[in-house]
């Protein structure tokens, strides 16, 4: 008989959450179901020490663990995973044990600074679930039943007004009554008031997840985040789908002009997000009906397509998006397989080619709290630059073409398992050893792995400065194959291919010119608001390279500036750092709107600067030597 | 070269609207097309002098019709609808040219009391159209189409925030540029904001339309509303084809417990609505795009099956309803036959049996504002009737049946073409005239014609006070036919049917229990609150008898109290009024919820004195004779 447990009154400090449990519950798991956000780092095993808390009143019972010494024990201090009611209780949750302290720096590289990411925000998601518990209804007091479940929700919640979906409604009466009143309701907060948006019989507070999603041009990472835990459950990657109708935007804004064409490419969008989404879902064992919520993070062109808006006007002067705040949709009206309540929110966009991805990044590195003056670089396909601080940003795109992300590459691939992601060269030899993702057998190379051997090899001296071999250089691995001159990075009998993987210099060119805009793009967006190289303060790279962008060989091959190396910090990927925030907290959704208006767009196009300091930069690194000094003398600050 | 032509400017007064014409527009359409609602009865043709405006400064052209005298012709007063823009114009709109001043009286029977009617409300349908001229964009503002477009809004109205439907932003971009960024904008105007639903290209202010729709029972009736003139443009009416389903909403509501049961009555609800939507379009040459919006007063049994609401708790103590105030939902969305923008609002209803048809009589006749005490009886299947004033108002149903409607009566029809609505019998001879309805052949027999005929029977001695033949009685109209004892209105040569139209005594016994019911409604209703019959102050009749319920012969058959002539006021379909209103006008929108909440329901099915007083009214006009003196005693006060 679990129904005549007794049940204590639980208060949890500093916000004076007060909620019931049943003797024996878990505390984690009790502050988790009433709302109360405790940083686990470990998902409750009791071994990581993060969700600490100070019992202040009452009686928990528990086993002591090794992270608690014994006199923070005496005063109190437990681990909230491995503690038990016993009592009614008053309980403190210190800021080190609140979620939003240990959300970022768990989900960030390890090169990441937490003085560079954003700060002061409160972990809130926009998606809440509340356990309501109704009283029947009589001859005395027959209202409606939406009117019933209103009225609850409005009592538990003053701060704004509660609106129902009529998809709530439809399935009400049924819900309602079977677990005799007892419901729990999904709760999406927006601006100014709170809509109601799924109904479930009992209570099933303990499932809350959301999708986000960075849909790039060449390939689409997914996360799947446990909203009570502010966790990432899953991960996933896959190349876009709507690389079959053309590798670049240009392209494929072309492909949605002909007949049925946006219908192709929406759906390819769409194609790839179920996909990822069903892995995600199979890898952690959620249910897709625990799921509530996406974000989605992506370039203007790819939220156009995925909304089936057509992207024409967006390549025709004066490159004109039809909208730059995408008002939340329902995912399934896009062809998402979600349950019909699940809205799809898009981060906000700023002009044709600078995206929702790249505000998502500012958002997420806090660039737009700071005094000081960043630089925050993109390295993707279309190569998004911000230049600016808390007073103003100004942002540019540089088309550097999918090279970053293995594209246009002969054996280049997305950072997944399999690929070479890091490499060293014997300096007498020129052997390679190779660092591969997964640790298997080599299937290509990624974005990092480029990087980093095309500026070991011009180390070694094997290429020249304009990325042609120095074939009387003596390496068994430089050869003349069917493709020219090329590098073998790993032979057929050591791939996991079975073919050789090889780097040449049609491979060279595509970096060169890749690098190439991008230092173009920062370099003119630099000049034009009047600044220098040397007044920036901070460097903040994002990019699909792991945790794994050599910041060094960056610089080598002039893709990154020559600035003292303590400025520089990695992000990892920059759109689903601001994404997961957002469905992390909705105070953060409510800046992505504010962030979008404070930047400012500089186009790249019809800029002259941009084409003649590009044809400069086509040279490792660069053709004027003084603006890399340490590349050559090797002194790096 | 129309384009050529001269513009001016154009203030309209007291409410200092500014808008510009070209030389020689009509003043009216002008006024129309600026958002300011002028009453022009006639529709413009110059003859009803309902139009009348002042121009203040500056010239217009257009014969001086009959309606305005030589004095004020000097003093600057004309008719808006023939008289054509010349110059600059500032035009004084006066009180009596409004429209809110002229829609009721127009558009309610000749029986109906102004005073009996809602007062004080402003013409302003929550449905609006706005021309735009947008600025093409260039690079230098080069912002989204959709934040162009919201800040022209934005600029044109201060008071709320527009938001806009997705479907609109879906083919904005096309509709635009269509001619050259010139658009008109469709707003639905809601509590606190304002939703951007439809865009056109170019100018279509003057072709705004909504449709009203009371879904009852046993008939459904549509108006199509023009939005800028505040006049109905089409009327139609049709038996609701749930019918096959079963005559009353009991019946109804078991076979939606069927398989499939739901969706087939949600259908035929539909199906009825598109019959009579389309019939109306046709009648009035209005284009199917011109429709905005549709309000929908049912009652709630009704609402819940068009909505696809399961009504089955409807019926099951303690009766409550899934809903009681329905969001907007999109017409489309239900199966009507509008486009996507439509929306359809549903006036909000009480209790299980009173639902959104009663709260919109009490709405548009204003019973709610008067302190003195009105009695409202709905004569219709359901039986509603209201009893209160300003501060109280206690509501019932007494479910009546069909039989005003011409339900359950053999020869018995709606009150439409066809119809004999009114009749006299000889005295001596007890041979009839008749009124028919289009003045065709008669068909049957409508509502108000079988009260009316009952009441002549008795009162020619024809039947008993107990409703049975006096077969003695010398006429040759009274027969034993196939169905007993019966008497012939109309002779198979002289109808329409090739039948003879006849009258028997189980018509009788439906009628008597269908008054019996309603007398004991709203007098178990009076005395629960303590009142006497003889408090009442105004009896406000609603029902479905066109413009022809003979109140006489309504009391002499004991369906309406005896109480002096001049408290009733007969205000046709309560339904439609308040449905119209909320059509014309957001403020009484807003009013809906606020009379539906101020009213109390007294369920009658568990009610002793129901049973009681309803066996005592099973008779001509009552068993207590004492209760109807001027039946008997022929003073009518």
């Amino acid at each position: 008989m679990s129904n005549s447990k007794k049940k204590y009154s639980v208060v949890f400090m500093p916000d004076c959450v007060e909620t019931s449990a049943e003797e024996g519950s878990n505390l984690l798991e009790t502050a988790i179901a009433s709302g109360v956000h405790i940083n686990a780092g470990c998902g409750g095993a009791g071994t990581c020490g993060t969700c600490n808390i100070l019992i202040k009143t009452g009686k928990v019972v528990g086993q002591k663990t090794a992270n608690v010494s014994d006199a923070d024990y005496q005063d109190g201090l437990r681990q909230a995973c491995s503690s038990r009611v016993m009592s009614d209780l008053v309980v403190e949750v210190p800021a080190a044990s609140r979620l939003e302290a240990a959300v970022l720096k768990r989900e960030t590289p390890d090169s990441a600074s937490a003085a560079m990411l954003l700060s002061g925000w409160n972990y809130s998601p926009p998606i809440e679930k509340r356990f309501i518990r109704m009283s029947p209804p009589t001859m005395q007091d027959n209202t409606s039943d939406l009117s019933r479940l209103l009225r609850c929700l409005d009592n538990s919640q003053t701060e704004s007004i509660v609106e129902a979906d009529f998809s709530v409604t439809k399935k009400l009466a049924t819900t309602a009554r079977q677990d005799n009143w007892h419901v729990s309701a999904t709760l999406l907060k927006l601006a100014g008031h709170t809509r109601l948006i799924n109904i479930e019989p009992s209570d099933t507070r303990t499932t809350n997840y959301a999708f986000v999603f960075d849909i790039g041009t060449t390939a689409v990472r997914g996360q799947l985040l446990d909203l009570n835990r502010g966790q990432i459950s899953a991960q996933a990657i896959g190349y876009n789908k709507q690389i079959r109708f053309g590798a670049d935007v240009i392209a494929r804004i072309n492909q949605c002009s002909q007949p049925g064409g946006l219908a192709k490419l929406q759906t390819a969008a769409v194609d790839t997000i179920n996909e990822l989404l069903h892995q995600m879902l199979s890898s952690s064992g959620v249910a897709h009906s625990s799921i509530n919520h996406i974000v989605v993070a992506a370039n203007t062109v790819m939220v156009h397509m995925l909304l089936a808006l057509d992207p024409k006007y967006l390549r025709m002067s004066p490159y004109v998006p039809t909208i730059s705040s995408p008002p939340l949709v329902r995912a399934r009206s896009l062809g998402i397989d979600t349950e019909e309540h699940v809205r799809l929110f898009c981060m906000p966009s700023v002009a044709s080619y600078v995206g929702g991805d790249i505000v998502s990044g500012i958002l997420g590195s806090g660039v737009y709290q700071r005094p000081s003056l960043t630089l925050y670089i993109d390295i993707g396909t279309n190569g998004e630059i911000v230049l600016g601080n808390n007073e103003w940003l100004v942002t540019a795109a540089a088309s550097a073409g999918p090279t970053f992300e293995g594209g246009g590459i002969r054996c280049g691939m997305l950072a997944i398992n399999g690929a070479i992601e890091d490499l060293r060269l014997d300096d007498a030899s020129a052997e390679p050893s190779v660092k591969v993702i997964g640790d298997g057998q080599p299937l290509g190379i990624c974005g990092s792995g480029i990087i980093n051997l095309t500026a070991s090899l011009l180390k070694n001296g094997l290429i020249t400065q304009a990325g042609r071999f120095n074939m009387e250089k003596s390496s068994a691995r430089l050869r003349y194959g069917e493709n020219g001159a090329e590098y073998v990075l790993t032979y057929a009998a050591d791939s996991g291919t079975g073919k050789d993987i090889t780097f040449n210099e049609t491979d060279m060119d595509n970096l060169i010119r890749s690098k190439a805009a991008l230092y173009a793009g920062y370099h003119t967006l630099i000049l034009s608001v009047g600044k220098h190289m040397s007044d920036i303060d901070h460097v903040v790279i994002a990019g699909t390279f792991g945790n794994r962008l050599n910041i060094e060989n960056a610089i080598t091959i002039g893709l990154l500036p020559d600035l003292p190396r303590h400025k520089f910090t990695f992000i990892g990927n920059g759109s689903l750092l601001g994404a997961r925030l957002i469905a992390f907290s909705t105070e953060v959704q409510r800046q992505s709107s504010v962030v979008a208006s404070m930047m400012t767009n500089l186009e790249l196009s019809e800029n002259a600067d941009f084409m003649s300091s590009y044809t400069a930069a086509m040279f490792l690194p660069h053709t004027d030597a003084a603006l890399f000094p340490s590349v050559t003398t090797g002194d790096t600050a």
